[in-house]
């Protein structure tokens, strides 16, 4: 490609509006142009990424069996109707009425319609396995969209779904498909960590996010530096202390607190370390009849270490607290606790409640908590002599950095990461709320066992600029950059021999098959080398007459410190060493 | 590919709701899978046609010089407010509302959107010329979507813009676009035509619609065999007949056509050929003023030939009927004939009116015409004599086979087509509406001359169906093929032998860069043999235990009688010699 006859348009200055590095450097680098909120038209250099990214899904997923078709962005209501998605669904989900009046979506997500057509087409148990999927456009109508591609409303995704006529099927469909995806990311050329993730109503423990390694992830990443374990924070394990709890050591005291209601404040005054401290949590559960009536009311109390968080997803799990709940009224707490939050604590009750304790709470002795009334609270708290045993012991809290690994191989590390792929295991989610079933070997009809697959085709190339960039600009892996070199003449206006040499180089480097890309603009040395570093290009060779006289090009690589004399002759070679993909 | 990797589902019953050849064949061949009215599933075989079409208009596009982005499906109302078209359009414009109240729509063109991008990075003449396409997905709400993907409403359309800083300018793109569409179409190897097109309001002769040749067509198009004449029904120039007008020979006679109320009927009472006869056609224009009230209607009459049919556009070229015109009404009718439809002519009007005689009207002479008398005719009607000389004289008729070709050539022919390119010169339109300014040499704002040019991408999979089937089923030309090649083992399961030289055979053909499909079903001959005819393969190789004995495959073009036996060791080369593309 000669830059003049393609699109270059590079902005000093990023829009006010970009927050992040990768949505600033997107703009600045004339990747993507803002149409609405959330909205971005994909300019020529950044379509080119897009094309590099969806290239490798393809090969990779066809190497898995995975066989593509094209489902439509916008899809009769109908078939979400049968899941029900099409009322559950929020305001994301953008509904749309047709000149007839009847009801539409733009699709966030393809498992209506992929179910629809298995139904239909996937007749017998032999034709499965199968595994459809598409690149297509998306649309999730975010309340608040932001960071540019990472959390836009439009949006290309690669959405692929798995049929399989039992859970082993679908396990080994999973595996297929997660060993796919290593290959993926493997070859984008991204540091990235497949961590497993909590799998919600549908139980089982296949479903693993793909997290792209940043500091400015939205997510926080739990792994084990020592061994293979990774998870999210929303399932990593925190496991029981192994020492058991210590006996008591200290009498149970009502000390003064006036105006500490945290427990960084407490243990501040106490002289006590946070991690001596309690904090009380309350939640409700309601229970309605068939009519609607909401019957009955049951108050908890969770309590957890006051330098821990409570983690929702792992609360959701516990017994009693699985189908649903939420934050107790001020009436509720009055009614229980006789004080107002901030002095909470399981002694000394108005009205008995569950309690459920996290297990690092359930070991601890000589601990702090509220003491139910307003400025104090007790210290040298123990269970069984100051308060009976906690009714629940569950992990409910998130990990902390330097908590020992589940797997016992080690402590855990917490990094932030970017999550682009998920792969999950549905189970019959869709396909019995759909009744899409097969005939077995015995020719009675079963469900289908499936599996969902999605990788966030435009939000990868932010996730991979917050990963690879500097002050400069972009660093794009060579699998995913725009063109993988840019031949930088300097002075071709003047020299005929620069101009010559420059397209003789370009004319071998595209004959290797390198996609390069002849900077023809007749720029300045300053500027051209600015573009192409904002830009990201990962490799470039320049020409100028003082080199072609030396009979040596300049090559750098867009990490390089400073630029390597190469001879003339072996740039080719030189530059296919370098290159990664 | 394996076939057994793959997905094939044919069906030997086409839907009830499919009219047309290429909805049947494409339903059959489990190209498309209905989703909603004018919605589908591109399944995958169809899919892989769609891409190989893509790959082909993305590579000439950029041979072109145009320069490939992505435009959003879902765009804000805004940019469809300034060119008034969010108002304009009827209900085929989908129009949605985000969660926030406001209006978007779901793009059929992306005519606003090019012109934000332009008016915002195309600052300078010097960076132009330049020509942004995408290839996209498109909705237009049609009021009745059939015929499958010819007139759908989710679609996917090439559409590219060109920028030009005069009309000089504009004209080189328009021809550049026009040679990269005919080396597009050559490609594919489909038989069309390029013809002429109306452009409106724009005027001036730039638009061309590459129409392919199919008798199923919706679209009539006039060429002459013997030049390179061809447009459109709603261009093609009739011409002035060359012989001047004949001297009267007959006197004016009122005849008695009792009942008879079309020119037929009359031209079969009187025993005289159709061409004698004269058919009235009534229209009214309306004058507002600037409140809005209607201030003044005015009656015309239109003569055109009784053999001959009045063109819409034509008649809106005549100057007074330029801005709009409407079927007179009943009352009008009376109020300046005395007498009801069917017999109506120009001689003896109650109130004086316009009138419009087609060329071929005015040089006519002894004609039928009726004599606003019910159940009367004139004839040996002459101009001159029995009435004036008609007000304006002018090309209001459609073609009709035989015409003398514009050119001077030859004779016009008439074939069907169907539309699947358009190209158009656009002038200033769109800069305009949207104030899309680029500063000129002397540093001042100047008008972007604009152009368009569509490819409707799965249109194109109906039209080379309905040009290229047959009973068996489709028949795709080599470049369009969602295989090149069947490799069809007969008795695999039975024999090594045939298994092995299948995949032999299979590895053979791939590595020679052709998009070969093993067909590994196990499928019984009969039934593997319809599919791929169905399915439409334009090659077929048959490998069976008999042929092997003999050292001789079987090669079957899909349009050949019978089938070529080749050389077991000569396969590769036989078949490259065959394909086209």
């Amino acid at each position: 490609m000669r830059a003049s006859q393609f699109f270059i348009s590079t902005l000093k200055e990023a829009p006010a509006d970009a927050e992040v590095a990768s949505h600033k450097l997107m703009m600045r680098a004339g990747m993507i142009k803002r149409l609405g909120a959330g909205i971005y038209n994909y300019m020529p250099m950044g379509l080119r990424v897009i094309r590099k990214v969806e290239a490798i899904i393809r090969e990779e997923m066809n190497r898995a069996g995975a066989v593509e078709l094209l489902m439509p962005v916008v899809q009769p209501a109908e078939l979400w109707q049968e899941t029900g998605r099409f009322e559950k669904m929020g305001p994301e989900l953008l509904r749309v009425k047709d000149r007839h009046d009847r009801d539409f979506i733009i699709q966030p997500t393809s498992e209506e319609v992929v179910t629809d057509i298995a139904r239909q087409e996937l007749r017998s148990y032999k034709q499965l396995p199968k595994n459809f999927y598409h690149i297509q456009t998306k649309f999730r109508d975010e309340r608040r969209p932001r960071f540019g591609v990472m959390r836009g409303r439009e949006f290309t995704m690669k959405d692929a779904y798995s049929f399989d006529r039992d859970a082993a099927g679908a396990t080994r469909s999973y595996e297929s498909m997660f060993a796919a995806y290593k290959r993926i990311f493997d070859r984008f050329g991204l540091e990235y960590r497949a961590v497993a993730a909590d799998t919600g109503a549908i139980g089982g423990d296949l479903s693993h996010e793909f997290q792209v390694i940043a500091d400015t992830g939205e997510d926080a990443i739990v792994y084990c530096p020592t061994s293979d374990y990774a998870a999210n924070i929303e399932l990593a394990e925190a496991v029981a202390p192994a020492a058991p709890r210590a006996a008591a050591a200290e009498a149970l005291v009502k000390a003064p607190t006036p105006g500490k209601s945290t427990c960084a404040a407490v243990a501040e005054l106490l002289g006590l370390p946070l991690s001596r401290t309690v904090k009380s949590l309350v939640l409700a559960t309601d229970e309605w009849n068939d009519e609607g009536d909401l019957v009955k009311s049951t108050v908890w109390l969770l309590l957890v270490r006051g330098d821990h968080e409570m983690n929702e997803i792992k609360v959701g799990k516990v017994e009693g607290l699985k189908s649903g709940f939420r934050f107790a009224t001020a009436a509720e707490i009055d009614a229980h606790f006789g004080c107002k939050p901030g002095y909470l604590g399981p002694i000394g009750l108005k009205q008995p409640l569950k309690i459920v304790a996290d297990r690092t709470v359930a070991a601890m002795s000589d601990f702090v908590c509220g003491a139910n009334d307003e400025d104090f609270h007790f210290t040298g708290v123990n269970w069984g002599r100051d308060l009976p045993e906690p009714d629940v012991v569950a992990d409910i809290r998130n990990i902390v950095a330097g908590d020992p690994s589940p797997d016992g191989q080690g402590v855990l590390a917490i990094q932030r990461g970017i999550e682009v792929g998920h792969v999950f295991y549905l189970g019959t989610k869709y396909s019995k709320a759909m009744n899409a079933t097969f005939l077995d070997e015995t020719g009675k009809p079963a469900l289908f066992e499936m599996g969902c697959y999605g990788i966030g085709v435009t939000r990868i190339l932010g996730a991979a600029i917050e990963q690879n960039h500097d002050a400069r600009g972009i660093i794009w892996p060579d699998a995913m950059a725009p063109f993988t070199l840019a031949v930088c003449p300097i002075g071709a206006d003047r020299s005929a021999a620069v101009k010559a040499a420059a397209q003789a180089l370009y004319d071998e480097l595209d004959a290797a098959g390198i996609d390069v890309i002849l900077d023809d603009r007749g720029e300045r040395p300053g500027a051209m080398f600015a573009d192409w570093e904002l830009i990201g290009v990962p490799h470039r060779v320049v020409i100028s007459d003082r080199g072609l006289k030396e009979g040596q090009l300049e090559y750098q690589g867009r990490r390089d410190e400073a630029a390597t004399k190469v001879p003339a002759g072996e740039v080719a070679a030189f530059v296919k060493g370098r290159l990664k993909a």
